[in-house]
């Protein structure tokens, strides 16, 4: 049985690339993902995946439509599936994802950005 | 639309009893708690429900039959369904719960702790 701790600024030491989420762990089939951004990502959204950020280090701005939301350390925001998003960070951010285990990060956007095979560290 | 952030630190100021999560976000069924803890709770487990517990501030001790698990600041684990556990925490504790939304805190065990009002704050 798999009752090991997950020590979040440990796991962020092992990676180094950006805009790559790594799965830490899973739970009622939703995942806790990690990821280190900086720039400017796409605008997307998620057709049936509400999706929580949560910001470990760092600011993140969270782009709407018509609104942007800054967040900062121990900060979180729910976007709600099909709501139309773009994360953006002027420095590198570390934050943690929570969302069901199926979602692509970049949505129905298939970008450069996007990667289809996200691993568990 | 609801795409107001939630300042973790901001939240835990708004109560003080110990033992009584309360729900700051709701995504996928899910819901994100927060809870000050402080002394032995009860042993249970929930039938259906994997647990995550993250630490916010302070120390938790996770109890179960055959081995015991120390959570610090920054550290998770994933409790899985039908696991007995026992949360305790020498001194308070603050902690964040996510947990499908009808996961009652006290599990299969009615106790003098239960709550069966979670309010959101």
């Amino acid at each position: 049985m798999n009752l090991s701790k997950i020590n979040l600024l440990h796991k962020f030491d092992l990676f180094q690339e950006q805009w790559t989420p790594k799965i830490v762990a899973e739970l009622n089939g939703q995942q806790v993902k990690l990821a280190k951004v900086e720039g400017d990502f796409v605008w997307h959204s998620h057709e049936n995946e509400d999706e929580l950020f949560y910001i470990v280090k760092g600011e993140l701005s969270l782009e709407f439509r018509d609104r942007e939301v800054r967040l900062q350390e121990g900060e979180m925001l729910v976007v709600p599936r099909g709501v139309e998003h773009r994360p953006v960070a002027e420095k590198e951010c570390w934050i943690l994802l929570f969302e069901p285990g199926e979602t692509k990060h970049t949505g129905e956007v298939e970008s450069a950005l996007t990667k289809n095979d996200q691993d568990w560290i």
